[in-house]
């Protein structure tokens, strides 16, 4: 938790005027280099919320009229549709406080809990997401031996589908989770945020 | 990729000799951290190798007889015992590296490689662990509803357990891969792996 800034630019006596226009320049490259960083985890978000959304869409419109079979008969299909579902509204949670912190300058929660919060929750719902995919996948393929997929080969499809999207999701997540990580890791090294 | 080491201890003309015990003191310090921190990443990957091993054995043991059903009649449960030998594989590699890191305080690959083939490698394994490992579960659990189990419950049960030790496995991976994580970001932003 040691900020080593401040030993950089002190340790002088009587400050001359250069050190402090360094420090200023550089607090404005560093502030610079963190609102690029924020957009590029905001796309990551963006593009998450888009495909675990219309996963889950996909999935809880898959039985349309009362016949079976349902989306919902099958475990591993809900667990799809509610690990998306979860993802999708953390997703449009982590895209507003990026917004406001481009925006703003200034995390909405207190700094070290929203680094560590950010961190956290993308590893926890990135293996959430991926096992739900994983089970999902596996109950499709297993589908596709029974009656159930030559009688109504729309419904198969369409789960294929959603499980696609959120193994998509999946993917823009992880990467979110890296730069996430990457932040966790400057705030303990740094006590900042900011990586310079 | 900055080093900022040699700038605090430089920077003098004559070197007095205060400032070359203390960056002795602190290179002391900072290689027992280093091996403490090596010696947890040790037990990690020794905790993940035994369970993956075994849910390997469990599941290619699963069928002794020529009688059907056997475990490689199914995709999922093919998955769960290439992953977890994979995985089993690969903790025995890094394993050796971290006695070898322990023992002679330098590491197998260059320093660069090292760290980032290690975060590399611990996340994409433990993605793929967990995936097989919810593939299998979501096998085990729909083979439940069918005849076999009835029929052969023995192997079902086997099956169960082999999972189980992969996510057991898991575990102890994603551990890992939070620490050479850090490992990664302290080289990135100290030029050394070294988290001081």
């Amino acid at each position: 938790m040691q900020s080593p800034q401040p030993l950089r630019n002190g340790g002088v006596e009587t400050p001359s005027p250069r050190p402090r226009i360094q420090a200023h320049f550089q607090s404005t490259v560093s502030l610079q280099k963190l609102r690029r960083f924020n957009t590029l985890i905001l796309v990551f978000r963006l593009a998450t919320f888009c495909f675990t959304l219309a996963a889950a869409i996909f999935m809880v419109t898959n039985s349309r009229d009362s016949n079976p079979p349902h989306w919902f008969d099958f475990d591993s299909f809900r667990f799809v549709f509610a690990a998306n579902a979860i993802v999708a509204i953390y997703s449009l949670f982590e895209m507003g406080a990026s917004v406001w912190e481009i925006s703003r300058g200034a995390t909405v929660l207190p700094e070290m809990l929203q680094v560590w919060f950010d961190f956290g929750h993308d590893q926890v719902f990135a293996y959430l997401l991926l096992s739900a995919s994983s089970a999902g996948t596996a109950m499709a393929r297993k589908l596709r031996e029974t009656p159930t997929c030559t009688a109504n080969n729309a419904f198969c499809v369409q789960s294929d589908i959603s499980v696609a999207l959120g193994f998509a999701g999946f993917l823009f997540l992880a990467f979110s989770s890296l730069l996430s990580g990457f932040r966790v890791v400057c705030f303990v090294i740094n006590g900042s945020r900011f990586h310079l």
